[in-house]
């Protein structure tokens, strides 16, 4: 069975266990604030389709962890909707915070009925996580419930800092490689090394298989984002002649920028001078690549991936859910547009 | 012991247990965050006092309850941190969706950071009420922490839907009485009802006790809003030349002004032809009073506060706390200014 026919599968699986989770809010007064949810969730209103849903990556990774330690992957469901509602909190608040008006293509959920609800609705999002793990006291343990509550609850306060630090970071100018891999740590890699640890640990893994699954998510997470700051200045949407897309237009302070500030050259000059206009971005991408930044990124993002693969390798991942999870990370850790 | 010596030693324990919680925060790159935590909690930056702690009602309700049922206080102290966070948590928010700029004559986190960080705080509140929940494994049992989390998490997602209900009530014109205690139910009632059901919980109460002690709270709740909204409109600062204290001039529909449309009489119909006055404050006020609201509301009151002590005393409270919970009881529910 390949990661397709896996996905297949878990992917129905955890679309159900998500929508019993919002089900908590059927009361008859409740159905508008319902429907901001399902509409966040790319269930329903303007634009909803199987892609406005995101790509579930935590739950499926979860799901295929928890198999490729031995378990049967329904076991963790509910624990895999509590991470992607967790995510999924994170994303209506970031996009508040961002001011980011559409997401997957559909306005956002501030955009379309204000800040005020969206806070509530990123607000629900977070109970509603809480309230499916609290509810699987017929499948799991207490003792196992409290230790996914402990780690999925301590992933989320490593999101709020890494977030509170890419707000902070705006209007710093003093910013180190070591502040850079603080903020995603928290903001990206976090999350998924929660999502790969809970599989783990439903699936019954020892000590440091869970470890290594842990630094899997962790690596991955990271050579994801060392990977996606790359695309920003370097990816086709980067270079076309709309580059307003390109993160040197939108000032963020990715590892590129930071590599290259550190080189004081050239780049680090202009980037002094203030905003970059849409029309610079494509020199100014090539005098990074220059100054051997463009280089310096992939081998970075190169390097976690390699430790994100030794890691996965390290837990012996078994059967056709190690083989898909081997597939997932290589389907990933490759996107070159 | 009374109230007063109670609260001395209780008072003093809160505090501390809430610094601990945030002390999660510690690392020196959070060290700005943990100062917005701490300047919302009352602790630190300008205006820092005692008194901008607000009074921490529901933590004290919680260790009175679970003190009354026969147990130590301090046994119930995380818990009572762990409420205590998530009304923080719920008033960090609220101050952004309401745009409220002072809070006990401070300014809001979100006029002083920006409501970026302001809905980061929130967050990272309501995070930590958990941790602390999570961190009392050597305290309860792994399910009484199970069963305090599912009633404190029931009441987080009240107060998000009672939020959702306030805010969609702005723009409806046909709100009857029964949309009002919705709303009051989860904004104000709900947290209060879980402060006293969980202290009743690890107090060690039978079912009958707790669903009395729960019901205390709901009411007691029900009645400090409804004369809440009584003092927003006849209270000595609403009547006063500065009105734009009164509940009239903000528009707010509360409990007499929803009495007020019902009886659709000349308030309702000044009501209906748009925002009043300041000038009219005053006037419009002794309208309403002369239209019965005023009494139906101080009735109302009345009535709610006869039920919470009702089930106080059907609760059975013991020994010192117990006669502290009457005069607790007592003390909130006779402001009248």
């Amino acid at each position: 069975m390949t990661l397709k026919s896996l996905m297949d599968n878990m992917l129905p699986a955890i679309e159900t266990e998500l929508q019993t989770a919002v089900t908590l809010l059927d009361e008859p007064y409740n159905r508008s604030f319902r429907e901001m949810l399902t509409y966040h969730m790319g269930w329903s209103g303007e634009g909803a389709n199987p892609e406005a849903t995101g790509k579930r990556i935590r739950p499926l990774l979860m799901l295929l962890t928890c198999a490729a330690c031995g378990a049967e992957w329904q076991r963790a469901l509910p624990a895999a909707a509590c991470i992607e509602l967790i995510h999924n909190f994170s994303l209506a608040h970031d996009d508040i915070q961002d001011g980011s008006e559409l997401r997957r293509g559909r306005l956002t959920v501030w955009k379309k009925w204000g800040m005020a609800q969206a806070i509530n609705v990123g607000d629900a999002l977070f109970i509603l996580a809480h309230l499916v793990l609290l509810k699987t006291k017929a499948t799991y343990l207490p003792e196992l419930i409290l230790e996914i509550g402990g780690i999925v609850d301590q992933a989320c306060l490593a999101l709020s800092t890494g977030q509170f630090l890419d707000i902070s970071y705006e209007k710093r100018t003093d910013l180190t490689i070591d502040d850079y891999w603080r903020m995603v740590s928290g903001k990206t890699a976090t999350l998924l090394s929660a999502s790969t640890q809970v599989g783990a640990l439903i699936g019954g893994a020892d000590e440091l298989s869970k470890e290594n699954y842990k630094n899997f998510g962790h690596y991955l997470g990271s050579a994801f984002q060392v990977q996606d700051d790359y695309l920003g200045i370097w990816g086709n949407s980067a270079l076309t002649g709309k580059s307003t897309e390109s993160d040197l237009v939108a000032g963020k302070k990715t590892l590129p920028v930071l590599f290259g500030l550190a080189k004081n050259g050239l780049f680090a000059h202009r980037w002094a001078e203030g905003p970059i206009q849409a029309i610079e971005a494509g020199p100014l991408s090539e005098q990074l690549a220059g100054e051997g930044v463009k280089l310096l990124t992939q081998e970075t993002a190169d390097q976690m991936t390699d430790m994100a693969m030794l890691s996965l390798r390290a837990a012996n991942p078994q059967g056709d859910p190690g083989n898909a999870l081997f597939e997932l990370a290589n389907l990933l850790l490759t996107r070159r547009a």
